[in-house]
């Protein structure tokens, strides 16, 4: 059985399925409707490269390294002079499903580091059609280089140069070239009969949001709105094209978010997270809480619906399942098979760990959520205009100053509430038994814990896409800076 | 074709179709995937009596005097103490249907006043079973009596007295005694092929929130969870019963609320707003902006959704088009017919008033809506914990103050921002353009407009359910105090 996972950035509420106003995926809503809704599925990390990181090693960031220690409960990415990146140490799905003869795929952005040690045809996949980094920009190619594009071991262009984005009208195609290369994929490894794992992990919905030109000014949403719709279109065009060539019954699709809706981007470039709190950068549900639909024909029951407690991670253990293969057992493993799960409609107990950097900040067990700490963003950020909440203020909650719970933690029950609106009283008998039950397992979870070498730490200059490989072939190469290693800046 | 209408307080996120996390909603889920999901309509009144006047009269509450002029742009219902109602000179829509034969009947909450010359089956109703006030209490019968229940003319009981509400576990069969009701009276005018209509105006989900024992307990969202569960459990019945008795192609049935999820209730007795600004008492878009849905099997296409902009009042008119009658042409009606748009999916252009009081607080055309004042509540009100809005603040928006904006509108794009946080700029030319458009509807609505008597102004604990008809039979009248009308006291 062949895998693919549609992972983008968007929020739970980003889709009709899920209660957006303007129902405009009727793809995405159709892929429910046909296969099961996650409504209670998160992401490792409130942003992308941990997360990233997360779903390909099976486990948390603070264990595969995608996290930082330079401040108290930072979060941390990969910026193009991050110094850091995904270790050889840690075992990836790609190289794993190999070992069952699997040809591997990633389309879109990587984020697992752009140093060439972390380059994703070293870590087990086969091809790749897209970018190491966000494609942010446009950039002076002096003070920092255009983030380049890569087609396999090479560089073929860069962002805003050779691949087209308008920052005024919002227009690229670069949608349309991700989609292209899926359905290529997809047809020549069913010409071969090859088992395949795509990992389709485009970009349009991240700021600078972007869509081609036929679906601009298409969404009620705005351009955020037109970068759904496209994404939408294209994913309903995938899946066609696996029914089409009859493969559909041999391959397990998966979709979800890398991060909750960034809102600090809203509303032009920024989507939603429905009725939860706060976005992107948090933990708050909004942070991290995913929209997620599993696919198969054949096997998961249309329509299905499913409240178990799934993760990113556990696409890692499901894909491997999927393959007959085991999760390696030298390690600890944060990801389940979710199979019985989708294929028999089982509820496995386990908790969901919501991190900012190596500081565990809130847990969620059952429907109990625990805040050990709570933090939007600082004081001084926010008097920046910086805002992962807009609109949103809970008192004691949505804190601007890092608030340590520890031992008395914010409890909320997120089936009655949930938004996060309502700490649990202290004194209740529910609160007793919920925080009773939650600490043994963080209790559990800090004693086997074996933290990874962070490698979020270091900036430099140097390391930026200065020269990628196969720059020299484009004459697309540029001077790299002397070498001037520091800690890097994460304020929040 | 028969006419049924499920009038209830819930809120736009409160059912699975429109994303609430629980997705505890199958029936009306169901009920929505054989419909048309209806995700732009709205209430006509923040407040229960008011919609539920406008809808039965097919008239803004300022016209048929379902508001009060005792304070500046005060929202105003029908306690027990109110001294007006439903004027003679109103048209109803069961007294118009009548004229087509219809039978009618009203289950629930009535609401549109409790003195002897407001009662239903004085304006057209053929049949009641129900309350004519919300189901407050208990009250000592001294002060104040426990709110009657009423059988057609006479009372049959009260509440807390013969109708049990157990305020501390939520127990109340209420809910089954009105499915209990509906499904006979369906039966009945199904066996002597009536037409009929059916408004089943219930009251479980308005704090005090009830439910059944089979019920308790039952939902993820604690005991408003169980309210709605059992809700939709009764109308999947009611749903079935027709589809048994083969009269579902001759019945059109709507789904709606009369108005926004009471946040000041939640979470235990109020429900959800999805992605919406605020709830109940406001005119942002969690107050009066309702989840609806359209079911009228082999008439309407099975999966439809549709943005036209709905109201409530418009059930007035599609029914008397229905039944092949005209609306009256002696008043301006409010309704539109909306059975082009649900049969050929048209859509109409037509705006959205949003009133408290007699102030026209905002209007919604297309996906603008420009805000003429702004007020969540005062600030002696919030002091005392009394919040519209919990969790929610959006500087400017949901002032504190009575905030006049008349000259230069608060203006919202709906698509691009649901949650009414982000106004538009009022240099833009997309302000000028959209305010131009919407200050033309306003100036001609106000031109036009000829406001009611006011009927919620005066109060007097002379007129409460002392001695309800049928009281003598049943031994439960009590002591009529002296007469001391006065203004009643709306703070919001």
């Amino acid at each position: 059985t062949s895998s693919g996972v549609f992972l983008l950035q968007m929020g739970w509420g980003d889709l009709g399925a899920f209660g957006e106003p303007s129902k405009e995926t009727p793809n995405l809503d159709q892929m429910a409707a046909e296969g099961m809704l996650f409504l209670d599925f998160y992401t490792a990390n409130p942003l992308c490269s941990p997360s990233r990181a997360a779903l390909l090693t099976g486990r948390l960031p603070v264990r595969n390294g995608f996290y930082t220690t330079n401040g108290h409960a930072r979060n941390a990415y990969t910026p193009q002079d991050i110094v850091g990146g995904i270790p050889d140490s840690e075992l990836l799905l790609p190289e794993l499903l190999k070992k069952a003869g699997y040809v591997n795929k990633i389309i879109g952005k990587w984020h697992l580091g752009h140093r060439p040690q972390f380059h994703p045809l070293k870590h087990g996949f086969d091809e790749w059609f897209g970018s190491p980094n966000c494609h942010f920009g446009p950039y002076d190619n002096r003070e920092r280089p255009n983030i380049p594009l890569y087609r396999d071991w090479d560089m073929i262009g860069r962002y805003y140069e050779d691949f087209k984005i308008d920052l005024k009208t919002g227009e690229s195609n670069l949608t349309q070239l991700y989609l292209q290369e899926a359905l290529d994929f997809i047809s020549k490894q069913q010409a071969s009969q090859q088992p395949f794992f795509l990992y389709w992990a485009i970009d349009a919905t991240h700021a600078p949001v972007y869509a081609s030109k036929q679906f601009l000014g298409t969404s009620q949403r705005g351009l955020y709105g037109d970068a759904v719709r496209e994404i939408d279109d294209s994913i309903g065009k995938i899946l066609s094209r696996l029914q089409q060539l009859g493969i559909s019954e041999n391959t397990f699709v998966f979709f979800t978010s890398d991060n909750g809706a960034a809102l600090i981007s809203a509303p032009t470039q920024g989507g939603s997270n429905g009725p939860f709190l706060c976005g992107k950068q948090t933990t708050f549900e909004g942070g991290m809480r995913e929209p997620a639909i599993a696919w198969w024909p054949g096997h998961i029951p249309a329509g299905g619906v499913s409240h178990q407690l799934g993760s990113v991670m556990d696409l890692f253990s499901t894909s491997l399942s999927l393959a007959g293969l085991q999760p390696p057992s030298d390690r600890q493993i944060d990801g389940i098979d979710l199979l019985p799960v989708i294929l028999q409609g089982k509820l496995i107990d386990r908790p969901i760990f919501y991190y900012r950097g190596n500081e565990l900040m809130a847990v969620r067990a059952g429907l109990y959520k625990a805040h050990y700490w709570t933090w939007s963003n600082s004081w001084e950020e926010h008097s920046k205009g910086i805002d992962f909440c807009p609109g949103q203020s809970v008192s004691g909650v949505t804190t601007h100053t890092q608030e340590e719970h520890t031992y008395l933690p914010l409890l909320f029950h997120l089936g009655r509430d949930p938004g996060e609106k309502y700490p649990l009283s202290f004194a209740s008998e529910e609160y007793q038994r919920a925080v009773e039950r939650i600490s043994a397992l963080v209790q559990q979870h800090k004693a086997t814990l074996v933290p990874g070498q962070p490698q979020l730490n270091v900036c430099d200059q140097a390391v930026m896409n200065w020269s990628p490989p196969g720059c020299e072939k484009l004459g697309k190469c540029l001077k790299t800076p002397e070498s001037d290693p520091k800690k890097c800046s994460w304020p929040h």
